[in-house]
């Protein structure tokens, strides 16, 4: 009843063509890229243009108490933007517009729909850097990583997302739009909204307009320095020497095997023969002080029991290996669903982390594949079972539950920078007292006057 | 009579050493460093040595409906921890041990009462940095700093305090002990609740202890550039020219004749023979890029009419010219009682702002100093009144309003740094929407049921 009213409401306000109401058109908005996070049949999605649109969408849902999700490129891995039974999406992709880039006053103001690469690349054009670069740079939206504070290969030096929001203009509440943040490169009136907003997964409002701070462009070029391990614990030992010897480096990842071997049999690029795991590392210091990092983080590397180790002195094969990392999620889904895993752990505990999730693997007689953030500490285990087999798949549930046990047993968390969306719910649970999670309760319902916000994500109870 | 009940459980609870009640002993801790913001008499003042005494102070004030006040060093500038009649103040000074120092994990954990200065000295021993440096450093606590969201010299480059908070430890509702953030460098399971209470001026709860980020120990030895300006557009226009040449500076600060005459009065230093206004840049870049910035910075303040600038070779010397800026304040609070303003605007819209702030001194008739982390756009216009002469008061509180009104103009902010207190409320309420306003007293009203935590204070409705 509320659904058909609030579609006429809907209908009367809304072009056609920016209203999809047609269940073969929507089923295509209703996920996102978390391949084991249910989800359900919305109401409509609303492809909007304009804060407007999103004001119309919000003032009508809050009447009729339907749920509001927005959504970006649907790139996100852990469920936040699934539909709910009965709610209406909102789709942010058309809101794509760079509105703004102002290198003096070292920031940029875009819709939420700019494509992550599409914003660096014009920033780069105009002597600016913005810095955030999940692996899902290519498609993802800067509104999605404002949602979740995605973090990215560079983040081990240059902060997330939620380092870079200076300001958003939001819709919240019955539909009123408001401006949280500032421009200047400094401001303390009042809470920081704006930082709260960040990493909220829409549970609070439709972020509708986002200024990011930017960085000067010159940059030094990067130095890569590569190292290939027999084992997993040797690559882990390396991570933590490079933390232990104070170096900051710009980038330092980590790919096991199974992650070579499918972006091997998907590009063909000949990585697996080569090496059990491989650790980039990258250093953006200038002159000198890039030299001793280069040397230092190869130190790090052979006491940690590199059989190769070595500076890259070919630019192009260097950006081919970051490629490759960046390739691996897609290259392991092309095998089956996979269950993405987020846990972020001290540095220090990385070797150890490591060895539970092979550990985790054997005792449930399951596939792990391991890309990493590794001088982060977030570890990315991919959990990767055969299409059908529902054996398989509960095996899998088993070992991302004890990965999750295991990260907080360690003084870890149960997402880096994934967001917990569906999957991270039980998680969360397990990570935060019982008083902080209903101080988020608290925050929403005061928030959220009529629950309609993307409600049950993050901190609800999950069903199973 | 609440007052009385509160009191009698504070006694059987708290030790004499730890409970003052004795108004002669109670006055000091009534006040902070903001000398024109009123303050009012506490019930009493509890000098906590554990978070267990917070917790019964916490509990006993939400029993009976008594305001809490938490305070540091008292070296706030806006009144923010200025006792409220009836209030019990919490003084945090007596927790202030080191935790721990983790190079490795690039943190440390600190209880509030911890110096700032003190908190930096011991990182350097262990090879690690923590950059946030407001003037106030040798005095100020990390509590108070993480209070008001403190910046500082460095901040151009590095941030803000809230940049460094990874996690808190805080008394919040009833008494209920949380801990908030994380200790992993990345980490996004739930809300940025910690960020949340950073800045939020103690009106969310009291922070027991708190975890920072920090940086590798091992900087490059900075390089300082001198300027000498005839006037403060002059000044500005060179601030503006480093912006817009894409420099990011380690400091830029200005110091303006009336703060050079106060040091020169207080400790002889010679300063104000030789310049209307100063400037001071640094770079700490390595190597080559440092020398680049220096040049860069020497065009800039020569194509804004420096009258001489130079790089200075004398490290004493520049060491001189850096404590002669932290001197300034006291220096000028030696003159009367100071009002301090505390704006921020957009990097262009310093030279502007400087005329505008120039103009209030005339319009009103008063006398305003400069200080400014110029860098930021955060100027410090510091009105100045002969003491007792309450026309000049009358008329420095007009320029007040004036620099408020035009910094908000401007696209700037109210307060850049030192928090809103009591000082900047009105200020706070033109800036921000009375939708973004009633959003706080939402998140306020959630956190804090009994609506004990420095009520009135920030957001509150100002009486004049």
């Amino acid at each position: 009843m509320a659904g058909n009213a609030a579609l006429s409401a809907l209908r009367a306000e809304l072009d056609e063509t920016v209203l999809v109401t047609d269940p073969d058109s929507t089923e295509r908005f209703a996920h996102d890229d978390a391949e084991w996070a249910p989800y359900g049949k919305p109401l409509a999605v609303v492809r909007a243009r304009s804060t407007e649109d999103v004001v119309a969408v919000v003032r009508i849902c809050a009447e009729h108490g339907v749920p509001v999700v927005p959504r970006g490129a649907g790139t996100g891995l852990s469920g936040g933007a699934n539909a709910i039974d009965g709610c209406v999406l909102i789709s942010l992709e058309g809101m794509n517009e760079i509105l703004e880039i102002n290198p003096r006053e070292q920031l940029a103001v875009v819709q939420p729909g700019v494509i992550n690469d599409d914003l660096r690349a014009a920033c780069r054009e105009r002597g600016a850097w913005y810095p955030p670069d999940p692996a899902s740079s290519p498609w993802s939206t800067i509104g999605g990583n404002v949602a979740t504070n995605a973090g990215g290969v560079c983040c081990v030096k240059y902060g997330v997302t939620r380092d870079y929001v200076l300001g958003i203009e939001a819709v919240v509440g019955a539909g009123e739009v408001v401006r949280l943040g500032r421009r200047t490169a400094k401001g303390v009136a009042g809470y920081d909204l704006c930082g709260l907003f960040v990493g909220s997964e829409g549970t609070l409002g439709v972020v509708t307009e986002i200024t990011v701070k930017l960085l000067p462009g010159q940059r030094a070029p990067e130095r890569t320095v590569v190292g290939y391990f027999d084992s997993l614990g040797e690559a882990g030992e390396a991570v933590a020497n490079v933390a232990a010897a104070g170096v900051v480096p710009s980038a330092l990842e980590l790919l096991d095997q199974h992650c070579l071997r499918a972006v091997d049999e998907w590009k063909n690029m000949g990585l697996s023969a080569e090496a059990s795991v491989l650790l980039l590392g990258r250093s953006d210091s200038p002159g000198q002080a890039g030299e001793q990092e280069v040397d230092a983080l190869l130190d790090c590397f052979e006491r940690g029991g590199a059989t190769w180790s070595a500076r890259s002195t070919d630019q192009q094969e260097a950006d081919a290996l970051f490629a490759a990392r960046r390739l691996a999620y897609p290259a392991l889904e092309r095998l089956g669903p996979v269950l993405t895993e987020d846990v972020c752990v001290p540095r220090a505990e990385v070797p150890e982390m490591l060895g539970r999730i092979e550990a985790a693997a054997q005792r449930h007689d399951t596939q792990i594949a391991n890309i990493a953030h590794a001088g982060d500490g977030n570890l990315h285990p991919l959990i990767i079972t055969p299409p059908g087999d529902d054996d398989a798949r509960e095996r899998a549930q088993a070992a991302f539950d004890d990965i999750v046990a295991d990260a907080i047993a360690l003084g870890g968390t149960v997402t880096g920078e994934h967001g917990v969306g569906l999957l991270k719910r039980k998680g969360l649970h397990s990570e935060l007292s019982s008083k902080v999670v209903s101080m988020h309760h608290d925050i929403k319902n005061a928030l959220d006057e009529a629950g309609i916000f993307n409600p049950g994500k993050v901190f609800g109870t999950p069903e199973s």
